[in-house]
């Protein structure tokens, strides 16, 4: 419990919000970090606050170049509208396994998280437009951008593609075995770790899919991002 | 894109704030939906405000008592001190596979997610707080509860929990093949769904674990909620 939902309570260090507060020993800052579980997680929770000082949490698919973590969705979409030039907070997670204790109390996740906190810029330039698209596509499935059929103008006028700044932000990671109170380390309870992965299962081929198109290698080799 | 993230933009129908208002198609209000969501997710991304206007979005992990969303964290976790008594946004989110489309444009993925809003409530009562834990503990370890040694009263005392009443909250689910634009049918371009599965590995003792202590029944049966 208490040890169980201990993901990134963010708040101040890259600057002084992002700082992991509960568990400290589980944060991380250095770029590499951040980045690498950006890259692995397959969506990520995007919050802002709406109108009336409600927060709304929504799932999106990222992308990443650099320092830069861009989103899209449709142009009227709220969440994209929501984040222009606002406060935004973008969650990434990973959960690699379940951390099974003597106590109920000392249960945990091993995951991976980041934590980014920033205001969101609606990308303009068309050059950074479809490098964004072409990020957050091959971010999911690599191989993909060269092989489609890519936006036309329609498309690309009904698209939003908002960037984040990856200035704060904040990782937290757990790995390992379960941490026992020593009193109980005598008990008869079976503990340890179960871990989780998540895999691709066999292509399915659309029903309208022409007849002699064969799964390419891109797919073939596909395996989920974490 | 703009097909790719269509999780569920949460506004305005239970109330008028959660209305799924993209891919409107998408939206399921119905109770049996919800909750089989909620206690299918792995995890849960809880969305709040803090004192400077910040949308803050943390994972965590969650329990269910019929419409009851409970959280539990430490007595001094920022999450939880933020949204007592105070407007929370809590997503839950499954990803079932890639949605691969011959254009880049109608990329989407399958998933199924539910959004809740409302506010927290820090819960006092003993029977009410042990019922909570155990339903955390059950949902994602079914058979841990009775297993473990239960919370003591020091471990209590560390510990907050939080109710969410479901009332204010929406479903939204993407099943099925991609939907290309006519004009794209007979492209070279293989379409179709790489589904996604979540499972979990061979139990890892922990170290310290005495010796002839077997993996029990509730944990070899384990598979991942999701």
């Amino acid at each position: 419990m208490p040890d169980s939902p201990t993901p990134p309570t963010a708040e101040p260090a890259r600057s002084e919000r992002t700082r992991v507060l509960r568990a400290g020993d589980r944060g991380r800052y250095d770029a590499a970090t951040v980045h690498a579980i950006l890259d692995a997680a397959p969506i990520c929770h995007v919050g802002r606050v709406a109108a009336d000082g409600q927060p709304i949490v929504i799932p999106m698919i990222h992308g990443r170049i650099d320092d830069t973590l861009y989103l899209h969705g449709a142009a009227g979409n709220a969440t994209m509208r929501g984040i222009e030039d606002a406060p935004v907070s973008v969650t990434a997670t990973i959960v690699d396994g379940l951390v099974l204790a003597r106590s109920v109390f000392h249960h945990s996740m091993n995951y991976r998280s980041v934590v980014v906190l920033g205001r969101g810029r609606t990308v303009e330039d068309p050059d950074e437009r479809m490098a964004a698209l072409e990020a957050i596509t091959e971010r999911i499935s690599p191989g993909r951008w060269e092989h489609c059929r890519l936006p036309n103008q329609k498309e690309l006028r009904a698209t939003r593609v908002t960037a984040i700044p990856l200035v704060e932000a904040s990782a937290k990671i757990r790995t390992g075995p379960p941490h026992d109170d020593d009193a109980d380390l005598d008990s008869d309870v079976w503990a340890g770790v179960v871990p989780w992965t998540t895999t691709a299962g066999r292509p399915e081929a659309a029903p309208d899919l022409r007849p002699g198109i064969e799964v390419p290698g891109h797919i073939d080799a596909m395996t989920p991002p974490a």
